[in-house]
């Protein structure tokens, strides 16, 4: 079961004025189960988008990024669950891009104004044609309230929807940002490993939008790993609709800029922590900090080393203390010249090792509650720098190997 | 149980004229349990190793580092199991010192011509009061046949010994080469993740050795994962007593060093290959190999994603060819500019996937064969260039995270 995550409030989440979401049932996987999402986005919205760098990267995600240039702006989107459209080659493209031309038709836009997303078993043909024909009545449902729809619908392995909204108050104005995340399993970023979209009504330019979005990504979605797959569909989507009035936030320089900034990184990091809680097969959260290092560079290589050690994941599933295991992932997580000597670690409060070894102050029996418990913080100062970075992981169960050994069955 | 994995024929090692092993029991971690080994070297004896290059190398590493270097040469090994002495700073330097300097006065060598070796938990002290007192009953089983009592007194989790011997002939004279090495967790080389251990009897100079010995572990130890974990520890000897007369090879233009080499090469992949087979949990054993490269770096860098993939891993576990997560591996691999559409991956002599998505002429049910069986063969085709690399690793099961989240139970 997800570790610690509290269920958002599907009825609560604001309708963000310029959005409306619909959900229908393709049966692309499952007969009855909602699979399709469209969204409409209000004229003029910006949307700007990160995707994954997998070079097998979905034909969704291609389309993406050609879409994305195009000069009449976003209008939809429509994702799919069940099927990634991955690994699919040119058949893949011609699916995606027929995709978006039936939902254009229908919506009465141009096939470039249509993003289309992805996510599920790779390497098998797209079922478009079940989507086309699921598409009237996503249609239908096309409402502002329905973003806890929305979660639900784009879920694949997810136990639980992750969604999260909240007033921003820019300049004595109030907006909302309201937005919706899907994990569960190849999930290592670079970038983010998942599907996300966020949206807001206040007005900003492209240019702003797309800072505030690569900001917030590197401080939330590439931040996290279940277990260092990185995905050939991941995608994070940040739309402005606009809608309510107010000046253009243009650039970096607008007074309102930060505290946008900050709010989408906020609501990101809430995104990208549900999406470790409910990682495949998880019983532990685990926050693995890393300060004192020379950039943060290194400090992110340290700390991700230490989250994707399987030899890690499988004693803190055991609560074992087990805490030499941190110690050779640090080790071996290639940064040069690390001198060990320096390196100092804990568990929770308590200081587990320094002049590399055990600290003389170390009693395993500090650590069992610690390790007992559904949260657990590490944190190594490597004694080289000020520079620090933060990665949110889980643990590696036998209901980790058991989900995805029997995934498609 | 390991994957097809021929128990060695431990009676049947060859001795090597030069080499005397000698086990006992130090009760390190369990009662009775041989976990001590001694060898003691012909005087003259050219010794090279390779180790670990994880930061928090262990201090038995950082001893053999120093005393490699001394001019009086290797006279003698001692390796304990249970304990890995890594993690432990200062005083872990302390502890190997002291257990080199007791075993050289007993054997009236100097401090500085023994190795030390430890593998086990780390971060625990070593308790090397109980290795030194097991030296006596060591030194007195010290004989050339006792290669097969020296393989089993390594094992950790190993559930099977690993050894082999062979005959050399270099230039029409017999010579020996054996070798005995234990895995099977932790094992992501760069060195080696293992302690290994070979000797001949031939004469060969310390350079000449030195390069047969970086030729070969590359080739062997350096191509194997089974969980990604580079371990504190991993220590690969070479020995040549040289005590078998002949004219010393001195460098690789001597005729007879391709030979040497080579065995060498074989020798270690079989030991190296005989670690994953019975690596933690292991229920399957792949080959993957990558051609059509534009160097051994890339072809190895995509080799590796694919081994380590958990995803990949647990889909071998249950036979499931869920093929696109290794297309999804390979594109995460981080080689730059790889154009996914000239990429050809077959598994067996199947041709799985080309042109960026599924071969037309693929079928799953003419796979299904190929992934129930114990040996897997998984080829990848960057059409890109001539170079070529293979990794050997095994699945990823319940048992695996069974043993690793009970390790110290």
């Amino acid at each position: 079961m997800p570790v610690n995550l509290n269920l958002p409030d599907l009825a609560s989440l604001l309708p963000v004025p310029g959005v409306e979401l619909g959900v229908a049932s393709a049966g692309i996987k499952k007969v009855g189960r909602k699979d399709v999402l469209v969204m409409r986005l209000a004229h003029d919205s910006e949307v700007v988008g990160v995707f994954t760098q997998n070079r097998f990267c979905a034909a969704p995600v291609t389309v993406c990024l050609e879409h994305l240039h195009n000069e009449d702006g976003i209008r939809a989107l429509v994702v799919n669950t069940g099927n990634a459209n991955a690994g699919t080659g040119e058949d893949g493209l011609r699916r995606a891009h027929e995709t978006c031309a039936a939902l254009a038709e229908q919506l009465g836009f141009e096939p470039e104004q249509v993003l289309p997303f992805s996510t599920g078993v790779i390497m098998e043909p797209l079922p478009h044609a079940k989507i086309i024909a699921a598409m009237p009545a996503a249609i239908a449902d096309l409402k502002p309230a329905n973003w806890g729809d929305a979660a639900q619908a784009i879920m694949t392995t997810d136990i639980a929807p992750k969604a999260a909204s909240r007033k921003v108050m820019l300049d004595g104005q109030d907006f909302v940002l309201t937005g919706i995340a899907k994990g569960s399993g190849m999930i290592h970023p670079n970038m983010a490993t998942m599907l996300s979209f966020l949206a807001t009504d206040a007005p900003v330019s492209c240019e702003a939008l797309e800072a505030v979005l690569r900001y917030a990504v590197n401080k939330s979605f590439n931040c996290i790993t279940v277990d260092g797959d990185t995905s050939t569909n991941d995608s994070c989507i940040l739309i402005a609709t606009g809608v309510t009035e107010a000046p253009v936030i243009m650039d970096d320089g607008d007074p309102r800029f930060p505290a946008l900034r900050d709010a989408v990184t906020e609501l990101m990091t809430q995104l990208a922590k549900a999406i470790v809680r409910d990682g495949e097969g998880a019983t532990k959260f685990m926050e693995i900090k890393v300060t004192g290092g020379r950039d943060e560079t290194e400090c992110k290589q340290i700390a991700y080393a230490v989250a994707r050690s399987p030899l890690v994941k499988t004693a803190f599933f055991a609560s074992d203390p087990n805490l030499g295991r941190i110690l050779a992932a640090i080790g071996y997580a290639g940064v040069a010249n690390l001198d060990v000597n320096k390196v100092k670690l804990w568990l929770g409060r308590v200081l587990v090792a320094e002049n590399g070894g055990r600290s003389s102050s170390y009693e395993e029996d500090d650590v069992q509650l610690i390790m007992d418990a559904p949260e657990i913080e590490v944190r190594t100062h490597l004694g080289r720098g000020d520079a620090a970075a933060t990665v949110w992981t889980c643990d590696f169960s036998y209901e980790y190997v058991k989900i995805n050994a029997e995934y498609r069955t």
